[in-house]
């Protein structure tokens, strides 16, 4: 048995999201039944963490235990030639034993893109959040800075479990407009050593609410210590999210 | 009645191409669906040329009569309230008496892109051709300036109509390989006055057996003196392909 790690890109938008289940199409199914072709081995893999539907990546990563001979180099080519069209291996590379992509993932950054520009960019509609009207972005940035730190992030989370501890740190919330060839782009980049359920999506809604000027700049902080999540903004839509690095 | 002229951009992925056809999705039958929601006229289009199913448009130009009184502005924002998310109107203006889309455009610019890298890009597997080795920029560069100029362009035309008169004028073809976030890219820019049917994928799929070391940079000249379609390469699948911008 060797350890591997695979890092992942994938086009999330036609999944129901990352985790297996049953009767739905899903990125653990698709990276399982591939693994199975190539070792026939059934092969549990367990990633950094759960992406939601229509949520992409550009570096999920994955650790699984396997008996195959295949170095990690043949390995990713084989699930590159398996693996549908909008899911590839970026690397692959062994593990020391115990590796466990979820447990020892110290580090995240997500990337969520905005497009507000008055024309739609009909090639990123499942890649973006379209909105309708333009934003304020340095009053988003503004807003932004009561986030970084640690914090009890309750306010931020969808469905909050009570076994879990709701205090995070994010190390660091960047936004930026660029130019970019379709149309203006407002990428938002946050980094943290973990994210609750949704919080991204969340953090995004309550500074886009500053953004279109229905809240003011000092609102997230009062979100931030209501610690309730009917404190914060809309939930952002999934297709602007994509799961850029974990670190180990 | 006045003359509009419409400049649209589109995701040609989930449409039979642009023109009109009974019992199917195309573009031209989504945007005259719209104009009749929009005026209550039945308007027929015209556009600057056909797109084939797949190939994408920055830039394709259409025009129409109407007895709308809407102004160019309003009528835009009408549209792309309308049209499918995968379809927007650029710009809208009005045309002198008799514009035609078709007959009046004097200059045509499409974009061919190609990613050769080793891992494929799985948020542009709708937008490029995923040519699965490296290919040589250079030598492509280099055998498509025998391409440029005024030439009969049998060879390069997929379905030959005996009314039509084979000879175009390429006034450019560039070649560039850009670096990418999503990997290695390369940028085929043609301009004319004219393609035939399936020119551009024509040319690309012949310069790629170039890149590719299957022939000879010398050979596409010898293809265009051909004057016979079995003599060029490979037809470049459509997703690559991109209708930048037409010239009146």
């Amino acid at each position: 048995m060797r350890t591997f790690k695979l890092t992942l890109a994938y086009d999330g938008t036609y999944y129901c999201g990352w985790q297996l289940q049953p009767g739905q199409v899903t990125l653990q199914g698709k990276l399982e039944q591939a693994l199975a072709t190539i070792t026939g081995e059934s092969i549990r893999v367990t990633a950094s963490g759960r992406t939601d539907a229509g949520v992409h990546a550009l570096g999920q990563v994955v650790g699984f235990e396997s008996e195959t001979h295949l170095e990690p180099p043949v390995l990713k080519k084989a699930l590159n030639a398996t693996l549908p069209l909008d899911m590839a291996v970026v690397a692959a590379e062994l593990a020391p034993e115990g590796f466990h992509a979820t447990r020892h993932a110290v580090r995240k950054m997500y990337r969520y893109t905005i497009d507000d520009g008055e024309v739609r960019d009909v090639f990123a509609r499942q890649y973006v959040w379209q909105h309708k009207s333009p934003l304020d972005v340095e009053a988003m940035q503004r807003a932004a800075a009561s986030l970084v730190g640690t914090h009890d992030f309750s306010s931020f989370e969808s469905q909050s479990s009570p076994r879990e501890n709701s205090v995070r740190t994010i190390y660091s919330l960047r936004l930026e407009r660029l130019p970019e060839p379709g149309g203006p782009r407002i990428f938002l980049e946050v980094e943290g050593n973990g994210f609750l359920y949704n919080m991204v999506r969340a953090i995004v809604g309550t500074l886009v609410d500053v953004g279109r000027g229905a809240q003011s700049e000092a609102w997230p902080a009062k979100v931030l210590a209501a610690k309730d999540r009917s404190a914060a903004g809309q939930t952002a839509p999934a297709q602007g999210l994509c799961l850029v690095r974990v670190d180990y």
